[in-house]
């Protein structure tokens, strides 16, 4: 497959965004936007939601080829609330039993006029594969793609970040846990260099470390405290448990929140109104306890609310860049 | 978990329906006003579906964590012909297999702007454990609850019973089956002591004889033809074939259904006029004949048009409950 | 159960397709009015799909006993794009476990206020003995019936023919593939005798001859290569690989692509313009190279969006007929 590595293709000759595969690449200026367009979405607990009728004709597919609740409700009630019309296919269970090639999926779901495809998938590099063989005026949105790239997770991020304090060049921000195979940190990354933020701080069980040259302008340390010391946002990680604690040695998952759990008192190690963040879902008492989880500082709802309006955003983007 | 163990918690301080949990200990005119609503939401076969716009940028969750056509179905269509946007969330395949905490699944819903919950659960206690932890203006239903309730299906019950003759305090109810571990008898019952039933009777194979405790003003036999004798409601209900037939010895199909199966010889025992039950879906030829289910004096698919309109009811006055 | 052997019952008194069983019996006029009732649904790649509330109010539920993804996407997005409510119902993972008879699920829905099903079996005869059995405002469409009838794919592979060329009775059509357990040869057989077509012609590897019974005004033949020449459409089959290969002899895939597979080098052998056509999921390099498939000649696209216009078309003229 041939794997777009620039985020070149993702926007039209005019520089709007056509597909999102990726931030990285992007310029601050359209994330910016893109953050602008959420906010607009957002509304108080309680109250009806945002509604838009830019989807009115559009039809979205939702192809996840990856188990996903949360993902999947997202963008499903994203489209829904831009009006579009809204297609959700369970992959595992038709096509791919049948052994059909992706592209002949995506191809017959394009002749029915399928205009948007939200693609998870735990393969690199099938969602820039897709949008280079669609026809012009149909858009791919990445919702999880290997560990490499979730985009929409990192708006949605950089926005929850935004909210707390917009001074991105003068924050410090940790991330912990399984780095290397997360793509929920990677596309954080992305998203936070974007913004101008220079004091980004990864954290990793032994047998975790990332390779460095995927996250420029980034420092590593095994030492958690010491990473979260003076930092403005402390982002936990999920932690994949088959993987993560056999290799690491860390099998119970007490020894796991000992080493490299978010603990009220390591939270208190950051700034006194640092944020916490998770993009769920959540190992209570493994990578973070619930006294963290459920706290004041925590944020992990406002993220998902956040993620919604993002993709709302988005999905206005693409249809405004399809339709001139 | 903490577990509602009166109806309290499901009204407003006005006494206005915002959950709904329990049939047990909602008064008599609660349960009216929602039979009326109900009914006004009647249409005759093949004319269009009522509809009703109170539901208007309302977004229902279904979350079935037990598999269900008909209840998710009825609520699916209530859902949508009230005007709401509807998420249909098959939980077994996706976030309880990454191990997420129920609570958790619920909050983050919650912070996508659902404001209603509909949940079938086989654990005691799931429903209200939730309705306890969401936000104010969030309603929770009940769709199906372990072997404890089942208050839309115990709400359809009575207004088909009503249609038949709304005169309760005259009616002689008798219920056969698996009274033990029926969610659906409980809520029938509940249901027929709060308009005001005083004969009912519950028959149930030796093994099966339910905790008369939580069948107050009931009377129990293992007597079949007695009990239906002079009935003016008879309702059968779902043999659960595996545990049933062997702890009651009655292995074969035929060996049930001459014992406590619904025979027509049987149903002339009760009054001419009766009326015959079940809450489907029906295993023929054993708790009933395909005689009695397809008889003249079956309202079995009476029961499935009103549960629709009970579904929409609910749907209603939580919804005004929650505006106010 | 009853099986409707003509198409007498599909249709109401005065000729009007009330039901969607077969094209078996149907007569050209009515064939040729859903097709161009679907012509009228047509619009190109990137325009806005054709919208017709002409099921507002009425409900369409997807009852698929067999797994689909493409057949089961084209009624959705047709019967929304129709105005309609949809209800999927994945009936392996329900009903069909706790053991319900088929007809008590569709005697249920019914009770919905369901006005339409879209059934998918396994098993001949299903559509047609619900059809014989549901209220007379219903309607059933045939989405795939055992090996005996497709009978929306053969309108969407007759319209496909009559935009290449609508003198159907000059045509020469080759069908290549397991003819014997094909719905989709049956059904563009019947579809293209109903149009006039005289010159039909079938391939089949050897142990796969259809029952020639079941395709009169028919010829059959073993030799690919000569069937082919000079036909104006050429359609491949899908290789059901468990059943086919071993039967056959052809055990792998570059043995069946080299004894019955659609090559370049075979297309040559049809007129100059031919068309050819698959009904999709291919399995690339064995019944058909990449290199028609992709290729001038290739109508498979083609096909899927004729699909879903075939399907409003169908959903137009049965809610017509209803509404009488």
């Amino acid at each position: 497959m041939d794997i777009i590595s620039s985020c070149a293709e993702q926007l039209t000759p005019a520089g709007e965004l056509h597909h999102l595969l990726t931030l990285d690449g992007l310029d601050r200026n359209t994330v910016a936007a893109l953050l602008d367009r959420a906010t607009a979405y957002l509304r108080p607990a309680g109250a009806r939601p945002a509604r838009d009728g830019a989807l009115q004709d559009t039809t979205v597919a939702n192809l996840f080829f990856e188990p996903s609740t949360r993902t999947r409700a997202s963008f499903e009630l994203a489209a829904k609330r831009m009006s579009a019309d809204v297609l959700n296919l369970d992959v595992n269970t038709s096509s791919r039993i049948k052994g059909e090639s992706i592209l002949d999926t995506i191809y017959t779901l394009q002749a029915m006029q399928v205009d948007v495809f939200v693609i998870r998938d735990a393969s690199a590099g099938v969602p820039a594969y897709i949008a280079n063989h669609v026809q012009p005026h149909v858009s791919v949105l990445n919702a999880g793609e290997a560990n490499l790239s979730h985009p929409t997770q990192g708006l949605l991020d950089i926005l929850t970040i935004q909210q707390h304090n917009p001074d991105f060049e003068s924050l410090a921000v940790t991330i912990i846990g399984d780095i290397a195979h997360s793509r929920v940190a990677c596309s954080a990354v992305q998203g936070l260099r974007i913004m101008g933020t220079r004091d980004i701080r990864l954290v990793a069980p032994p047998g975790f470390e990332p390779d460095m040259a995927n996250f420029p302008g980034t420092q590593f340390t095994h030492d958690i405290d010491s990473a979260i010391e003076g930092s403005d946002v402390v982002m936990a990680l999920r932690v994949q448990k088959e993987r993560i604690k056999e290799k690491s040695g860390l099998i119970t998952n007490e020894q796991y929140l000992l080493k490299y759990g978010l603990t009220a008192e390591r939270v208190r190690l950051a700034k006194p109104d640092a944020i916490v963040m998770h993009p769920g879902p959540m190992n209570r008492n493994v990578e973070i306890t619930s006294e963290v989880a459920d706290g004041a500082q925590s944020v992990i709802e406002r993220q998902v609310t956040n993620g919604l309006a993002v993709r709302m955003a988005v999905l206005a983007a693409i249809t405004e860049s399809r339709k001139k």
